[in-house]
């Protein structure tokens, strides 16, 4: 399938997913191109994220924030697009544009609140960097890492912090966050790929959570317990730092990716050892963390700039792998941030 | 029993618990009285706490920073003692000192960090209040309430607080310093008297949790989500408030009585929810914040003083009623802390 741009291609919900996502879950489908109206503007994709929570929005789950989806739906999807034609008064033909554009290759945008709708910065060209960035560490994946380590993690140097999916699109993000604060970072992530990715992203210890003793690892590498822990994953990787925490540590909730597969719920039955440790559990939701991102744009393109902030992004070419792609990412092959490439920079 | 001024009388463990405690589990003792040799002093005891944690002791469990006991060891228990002899150049006959005395009628001290032993201050008698505070409101129960909520409850003006096991030692308290701060309050406890008794307290609203049904009241009560619950219980009354939080909310992580007595072990299975509401669930044990004792003694003995933080001393007469009053405590019968007079202020 190649890039029509006489027409609107979308991939819609075709079934709701049972287990893993499958081509027969995803109906593609053309529509006209949509025109902007008064208060209005159209963008045409550039670059579609593909994150684990996706398949949440097939099932019809309310999550990240978003409604609920009916069989028949585009599918929810953050994307970075460039406005060709406006009739917004904030949004001029040109700008570019990181948002909810959903699985699609134009959108028409009212920038409400619910869209979430952000310029990308006007330097990310002077620095030489692409607006790929604003669906992995410029969106709402760096974002992600950003808010929840920097505000949530309290990092101080020389804190012990221990990433769960260190390879993965957050996770690889916050190791090097965590270097960059001058911490010492153990990393856990599934197969010798993976752990190797990560220790070149600056890992101090590697765990594989498919050959290794988590717990034992975890008494080794931190003889006196964890002072953050950055939890991608949930599950007994969770249950397992919560019998590491060191005086006053913080465990920052991400993400829970391990247990969204699972049949019976997981609850952490040891979290009352946060109390003898005088340790918290912090949740955070990357949105309600808005008031940080331009801060969280000028450090992390800087770093990027500068080389201390390398960026893995799984780039797929063509608006027909997304279903594909999305399928990838539950079978843990991925390294980074998934994306795919509809028109690119060009 | 009487007092028997001649001999230090003790409680020990006569064998584990299986469920509640009874009168076999425990062993009565004689002891000469003690002598302090060169850096210790001599206590005798005025006041004895009881407390939900005792049967751990009992058990061998390691709880509350204090050594595991075995079998004929005298059970471990904060108290009120006068300095009777010393040879300890910071202790001087005739202070009133709180600590860990044990269930005897005499006590031979160090002051070894082990032993936590804290000088009440001078201010209460002129105060006209009653060295029992010492082990209730100015003592471990009440430090609990004061650090736990003020420090990690981060109370503001008009904030929508729960507070379980409202009609207990700590949390009967809580609610308390709740209205003080100028909160909305709504206990949780079980049965008419405890609820009746919570409500004389301040208690906005009152949940029965033997004959309410938990959630649905939670959302009647706090429509728009609580900002703290202060958590003396664990379980599922935990499960329900984890599904009511509000932006930001602060779940302080006290006690867990409710699961003692439970076979399988409790996690949260909704934890996740910390992430959506930006929330963070906060643990804390008392003698990590020693920092805020003074402050929290002077604040309350100044409420108490004033009338706005009434006392509920569930108070037994005489150190034979030691075991009866422990398996009180888990029958769920006690309002307010649980203590016994031995030889009281005079």
């Amino acid at each position: 399938m190649q890039l029509n741009p006489d027409v609107n291609q979308q991939w819609r919900i075709a079934a709701r997913p049972d287990g893993n996502v499958k081509q027969s879950d995803f109906q593609y489908h053309e529509d006209p191109i949509p025109t902007s109206g008064e208060g209005e503007f159209l963008l045409e994709t550039l670059y579609l994220n593909l994150a684990p929570v996706m398949r949440m929005y097939m099932q019809g789950l309310p999550a990240a924030g978003e409604r609920p989806l009916d069989i028949g739906d585009v599918i929810h999807g953050r994307g970075v697009g460039r406005v060709i034609q406006s009739h917004h008064p904030d949004y001029q033909v040109g700008d570019v544009i990181q948002g909810q554009i959903g699985w699609q290759t134009y959108k028409v945008s009212r920038a409400t609140p619910q869209e979430r709708m952000y310029k990308m910065p006007a330097t990310i060209k002077e620095q030489g960097l692409s607006y790929s960035l604003g669906v992995s560490t410029l969106g709402m994946t760096g974002f992600s890492a950003y808010t929840g380590f920097m505000r949530y993690g309290e990092p101080q140097k020389g804190d012990v912090v221990v990433v769960s999916g260190a390879a993965g699109g957050v996770g690889s993000i916050v190791v090097q966050l965590a270097k960059i604060q001058g911490c010492r970072v153990i990393g856990i992530a599934g197969g010798a790929d993976k752990c190797a990715f990560a220790r070149s992203l600056g890992c101090d210890e590697m765990i594989d959570y498919k050959t290794d003793n988590i717990p034992d690892k975890l008494a080794e590498y931190c003889p006196d317990g964890l002072d953050i822990y950055f939890d991608n994953v949930g599950g007994d990787i969770l249950q397992a730092c919560l019998d590491r925490l060191a005086f006053g540590a913080r465990v920052v909730l991400c993400g829970s990716i391990s247990e969204y597969l699972r049949d019976e719920p997981f609850g952490p039955t040891n979290y009352t050892n946060l109390r003898a440790a005088n340790a918290s559990m912090r949740g955070f939701f990357v949105y309600n963390c808005a008031d940080m991102f331009d801060q969280a744009s000028h450090d992390m393109a800087g770093w990027i700039a500068e080389g201390k902030l390398k960026i893995r992004e799984n780039i797929l070419d063509g608006f027909d792998k997304m279903p594909d792609g999305l399928a990838q990412l539950y079978a843990g092959a991925n390294q980074g941030v998934q994306l795919c490439r509809v028109r690119g920079d060009n």
